[in-house]
């Protein structure tokens, strides 16, 4: 059977820690979904299709993986795919009580079970928003963006 | 590839919760090996025997799961048994911030990756030493224990 | 001596946790007051004449719920009706921090005692924003809304 | 219908922070009983017999205010007593997650509800373990115990 | 080598709490600058010129104290003046993981430490946005900021 | 004037987490006393005379840094040593709550001021309770502890 898994986010952008969470989930399951929520209320940095074009060509190599948007609860985009596990990663305490209230509503809604990935330590401390403050200030980002060979 | 999954604990006893976390585990994983840490220094209510007795008969019928005793780290315990993942089960914040620290050392000590699953939230509140404290005071604690068919 | 209490919020919508919330107080205090915040800067799904009608209505056998609107800080609105103690529902110590810190200002600007409720572990995932959500996507809502008879 | 509460707690000893708690229940509920539980396999500070006697000289004077010991599981206490609802004094996060947990197992048990005070702003920081600690070097500790008139 | 810190913030009020930091922080650093953040697309309740000019007076007497505005990123603002050391204040868990994840950042980026003083526990529930709210519905508010000679 | 700081614990083992902490504080601190609490009901790992000789050794070229022991409350031992500082490190939310606490305890008996820095991101999962369990089943620790040249 095969074991579908969606990581969900705004991804605005793509860090260098979502990286690593889609890697190590390719490890354990057979199709990682990442899925770019969009909401016409809500401003991005990136436009959606900038977002959708930088994190497929980061895993042009990796057929397992897939890039969508999609603009519906969590759990719908979920099942359109086939996908039985949503992962997130958590960097904080603070991070895991948002996690594990939306993990009891998905599971209410749907059964659909969500599963955690602890950020890597060394880049606990990297965020979306953190690395669009810092564009916001002109300051250089490389350090917190995956290296696209 | 076979995809084995570590569960540590002392299980003393191993409770509903617990066992929600196997079942859940198993469709993740191609073998889950309940280990049952034990350490000389410490009491235990229910023997290493009765509980490994205990739970690989609530899952005789499931052949990916299998119980085992260990006494070293858990690194050391998943390497012996070629797993490649630690599951964990988180029913707080504060759960949370212990578990990312061992997290944080199991990766630094052995590459090992963990994994946290939620507590069902009917559950959250099911702890071994809550069991123990009833035992204790000669309370019924069905409620909270495996059914064994 | 009557006993009166306030259960503040913007009640947007007014949810099954909050009705175990009233129901519990009923036990404990004479008279609840709804308090319905409303502030013109703030966008709400449900107008505050629909927000006043369901309450109403929803407690329309329970002589001792009264329900109201109110455009000033919180203890004035207690002052107000007589009420002498303010009664919050926390579901994570989030929410805990939070109350802590409105509680020792209110105390402070008024001596006014606030008292916690837990919320019902099997609604703890239940708030107005995640329903105003699946309302937004056109989801059903009705698990977690109050039931009028 | 009498409204009676229980404070439940070792109280080793009872400290300045507990008294405000039991004046502040005594508003609320028509009985408060101070519950000091005790466990043979643990060590205290102060006795038994003088922790009775202290917190009934404290209260002599109030004849709402029971003190009693157990040797029982908390809920047990409570329906020997006629009590409808414990209360627990809260002074961070990390106390509330303590309390979150006993009082869902204490409703799974029995149905009894759990209700939270704040620990005063201004005691706060002040525990019977950091007394006993204290204590054991010498230190004054007056500025932590209730005045005995 | 003097010791130079900077202590930023909105200070949409500088409130008491804010004061007993520099104050405090005046002990311990050679220099201390209170830097005000700017931002063209956040709205203030006091103008900057209001902030600069309140804080200026109340450490007029402190040849020490240095009041800037800022519209950059932190760690340059620190660069710009010659600062080692950021400090900030804590209030609460919640305050402390936001800190922890700034000051990663902040490391990260320039190598410049983060220092943490405690909020004093008697002013821990004063912050600018409590005493703008209290502000917005025409309360008093002299309890809560610096008292100017 | 000479400021002067203690940095406490029971070092059993001093970490290099310990150690960064030691270099930081001299930074900031004209004199920093390593103090070695002790306590005779508790067993250590490693004896008083062996962690005073070996943090002695690791800060021999540091004529800043003095190693004390002692066995009375923190703030006399800052008092005996003419401290006006305590100087923590923190690692977690969970760290933090407890150190708040101990702070306003300290602050209240002595006036004495807390400073937290923080633990250095990549060696936040690092504590002495780990070394010690890793020693207990015969690992290496040689990642988690000072090089002595």
């Amino acid at each position: 059977m095969t074991k579908t898994a969606i990581f969900t986010g705004s991804f605005d952008p793509f860090t260098i820690g979502h990286q690593t969470v889609v890697e190590r989930a390719l490890l354990l399951f057979d199709k990682v979904i990442v899925g770019i929520g969009f909401n016409m209320n809500k401003k991005y940095l990136f436009s959606t299709e900038e977002r959708v074009k930088n994190i497929s060509q980061l895993f042009e190599n990796q057929p397992k993986v897939f890039v969508k948007t999609y603009n519906c609860i969590t759990v719908d985009f979920a099942k359109e795919n086939g996908a039985d596990y949503i992962i997130r990663s958590v960097r904080s305490a603070q991070d895991f009580e948002y996690e594990q209230n939306m993990a009891n509503i998905n599971k209410h809604l749907s059964g659909i079970e969500t599963i955690l990935f602890f950020a890597e330590q060394k880049f606990a401390h990297i965020s979306s928003s953190m690395v669009r403050e810092l564009i916001a200030f002109g300051k250089e980002v490389d350090d917190f963006l995956p290296k696209i060979n």
